[in-house]
């Protein structure tokens, strides 16, 4: 893994480097007893000579001023997006975006706080609403539905309208319920497409990009067949991929889940069997259509292969490089799965070549599963490789013809608590209770698997038992759930190209896909083509 | 209390009022035992003859694509804003507003999702980073530091650079370390001035636009003999505000804190005494200062005298409606203490005769109060006042030479969990845990004294047991504080008028006045006015 970082956040981060010794002086006991001013009574642990560029205004002074004259010094973008790329960190709301920025700016010796993401120096942002028309939370297929292509439907459902409800299938099948994504419309304006993530590529967000489906579990006939309904009427995500359009006109195909694609009796290229019971082998499948096409094609499975083969030499790419999700990138096998990063150089660099254009599709799709699973840890670290994966995008690209949009689907319960000291390892106690004298952590959740039994007392569980660090530690929650859920708070937008000035104030989450329209002229509504014609 | 809403807010909450029958079935039990995506097997509540304009693509459309619109119709405004307004929503999180903006919807007897708070519709926005020089998370006094002069300091301390330490009068006096504040900008400009908040007029928001002080509890003389100090030395937040520039220039002061003013053996209208131990009454003193400068002024109590004034016919005026803080404004008694709302009609109204402009703080300082109590009701209810006094406020001003910024000084813990029915009460059951089978709420925090000790057996607190809609009702926390923290969560930025488009991107919160003097030409940094000459 390389971590980027931009040449202004260095200089910043090195100025930091060198306070770090006053900065981190580990965790700190709070009394909170009255409310939150009491806290700084304990604040003075620094002494008289320490020196830190952040204690005078000239430092916060210049650094605004220069930001002003930035800002002044920036024009819209009115041209024409050549290229869109859509960057989705699945479940990654403000908190943990917040937390996020420590994570990484603490793995790099700062002290965390002031670190900037890659995407966070994207000019504009707005914040997205993400309800969806039955539920005052989203999932991640409505909200699927709703920024790629433009419509709200129900929880569980993605690629169609509120028409359908869940396991609908006759619904789903009906034309008009369906609701095409801005995969589709970039097709039909003749350019390529990709869709990349970390998850089964037949899970709800990426299924977004090319499934109409009444059911997000139906990743294949199985689950189809589990639900009651007839495969033979009703297609599963897998297959809507390799048979259907747009997906069986998608160029690049990059993530996890070999196993929706292949029988029950298959040996997968890791020795697992498949989740199919149509004794169809999708991957053939898929390969055989290319063939029949008169297309280049690879099938890739494994990171040698992604990392040797040359992007632009096909016509179309599949690698499916795990049975089933890719694994957490702290956990994983690096020499077996590529990073995110890896995945999305390879699709910007493949899709570059035609001359109209692309859109592509990148998600981060376990931020989501380390926050369902309280483990901030894994969380944060997939939030990290998320935003490698946008500057990886941003150094391949350039402002002028790519619009470049990074957001979430929706929040979680993350939360970032107490008055920790700066640089307060964002994994660590963040004070202790004047109620129970007992330590509470900086991350903790509404939710979810890190409840933490009390004690036979009824005492609240001692944290500073535990070994917070640990990768797989789960953070504490109020109410014990076996998946810690979703939020239902806005999430943010951010976005540099053309007209990404056009992502600015509050607005629902649909709105997102006609700004990417607009820009890159495809769809049916307004787009800055026309207008530019009058 | 007039509920203000924006007429395409209004056509928007008829529409849903229409479809409510199917909307709000109330709370729903749900199995979350795998993920988030087994919930939509049970979302399967309306029957085929329901209507809901939700349902269809156009409806989603036509609104994504008259937005599109909008924003494409609207200009960049960079003349001089001869006014600014800035809104400071004291704690108001990102979560805070996404339910805040349910909880005004169903009050209106609508789903509550949709519902548009007054400045969410402003045209841009921006995120702040809200971390202090020597703290993860802020408080509101070193965040006022940044949000008002533009610099960051250390937490408890307000109006000084991070040179300062808690209690350290000596270089909280030296004029090297203070930070000026846009008011003091303003006055220096020739501008109006004016200060409005919920609180105690010296609490920590509001003392950030005229005092200098290393310890916010510094609010009257006795607190800084509490702290060692010496009151002859070192003056209170009361006495700056008083006699000191730019507070004793301020035209319009509304809020609470009578007792900071007055000494202990006076007897306040209220009938209770001061705080005071120097036998000083500066409410004496403010108005002596008035008549030694030939200055027409008014001192006001109560919600009568406001209301029966001409807020015009005074140079300067000082309200302190509460010998405290002012009541929450659900609990409040309506006939004796105005609203947020009608306090910032008076001040909009009396600063408007200055030709030249003016600069105007408001702050809706008890929502922070309501989520530190883990009251949620009143805090949101606090939150909707704040909406309702912005509205007041873009209702007397022309976007063309009004700057209005809305944001929030550091976020909080509260989060909106599981995956409630649209339109359930946000007050209401999200779910049942499929652990414990025991329900948890859609609001909760990470802290707090909303705390639920568990059962003798151990098993979780049931909520059910509880009136979850009373306006006190503590939700649920992870662990039990005497009062809930503070959030280290990015907060937003809303803004309209002119250069508020510079709002937009993420950012560190002390950004947020250089732009307010960019555009007022206020200060020492670049100016509008300066760029315009050139």
């Amino acid at each position: 893994m390389v971590l980027t970082i931009s040449p202004s956040t260095l200089v910043f981060v090195l100025a930091l480097i060198t306070t770090v010794a006053w900065a981190r002086p580990g965790s700190e006991d709070i009394d909170e007893r009255d409310t939150a001013h009491q806290v700084h009574r304990t604040r003075r642990s620094r002494g008289i000579k320490d020196f830190n560029p952040e204690d005078d205004s000239e430092f916060w002074i210049n650094g605004a001023q220069n930001l002003l004259s930035t800002k002044l010094g920036r024009k819209p973008i009115t041209g024409q997006a050549k290229n869109v790329i859509m960057f989705l960190g699945d479940g990654f709301s403000i908190p943990t975006l917040a937390a996020a920025r420590v994570y990484l700016g603490q793995s790099l010796g700062a002290t965390g706080e002031e670190t900037v993401l890659s995407f966070e120096e994207f000019p504009n942002t707005g914040l997205s609403k993400t309800y969806c028309v039955d539920s005052q939370v989203a999932d991640s297929s409505c909200s699927a539905t709703a920024y790629l292509g433009g419509v709200k439907g129900n929880i569980g459902t993605a690629g169609v309208t509120g028409r359908v409800k869940v396991d609908d299938c006759a619904a789903m099948r009906n034309v008009s319920n369906q609701v095409p994504s801005i995969l589709k419309w970039s097709q039909d304006a003749g350019k390529s497409t990709g869709v990349v993530t970390t998850t089964r590529i037949t899970h709800a967000s990426p299924s977004g990009t090319y499934a109409y489906i009444a059911n997000r579990d139906w990743e294949n006939d199985a689950e189809i067949k589990n639900s009651g309904q007839d495969p033979d009427i009703c297609d599963d995500i897998a297959e809507q991929l390799v048979n259907k359009l747009p997906g069986k006109n998608i160029n690049v195909i990059l993530g996890g889940g070999r196993k929706e694609f292949r029988p029950r009796d298959f040996t997968d290229e890791d020795g697992t069997p498949g989740s199919r019971t149509d004794d169809v082998d999708l991957i053939e499948v898929w390969k055989a259509d290319k063939v029949g096409r008169n297309a280049s094609f690879r099938y890739l499975w494994n990171r040698d292969q992604i990392m040797s083969v040359d992007p632009t030499d096909s016509d179309y790419v599949l690698g499916l490089f795990n049975r089933d999700h890719l694994e957490y990138h702290l956990l994983a096998n690096r020499r077996k799965e590529p990073t995110l990063e890896e995945m999305t150089t390879f699709a910007v660099q493949a899709l570059k070549k035609n001359p109209n254009g692309f859109f592509l599709f990148v998600e981060g799709g376990r931020i989501d599963m380390g926050l369902h699973d309280n483990k901030a840890h894994l969380a944060l670290d997939e939030a990290v490789e998320f935003a490698n994966a946008v500057q990886a995008a941003v150094d391949l690209t350039d402002e002028e013809d790519t619009l470049i949009v990074v957001t979430a689907d929706h929040a979680h319960t993350l939360s970032i608590s107490g008055y920790p000291v700066r640089g307060n390892n964002i994994f660590g106690i963040s004070g202790t209770s004047s109620v129970d004298n007992l330590p509470y952590a900086t991350l903790s959740f509404a939710n979810g698997p890190g409840y933490k039994q009390p004690e036979e007392d009824g005492t609240r569980y001692d944290i500073s038992r535990d070994n917070t660090m640990d990768a797989n530690y789960e953070f504490p929650a109020t109410s014990p759930l076996y998946s810690e859920t979703h939020g239902g708070d806005d999430v943010a937008v951010f976005a540099r190209g053309p007209w990404s000035h056009l992502y600015a104030g509050a607005f629902e989450q649909n709105f997102i896909p006609h700004v990417m329209a607009y820009a890159s002229c495809v769809g049916n509504g307004r787009t800055s083509c026309n207008d530019n014609r009058k």
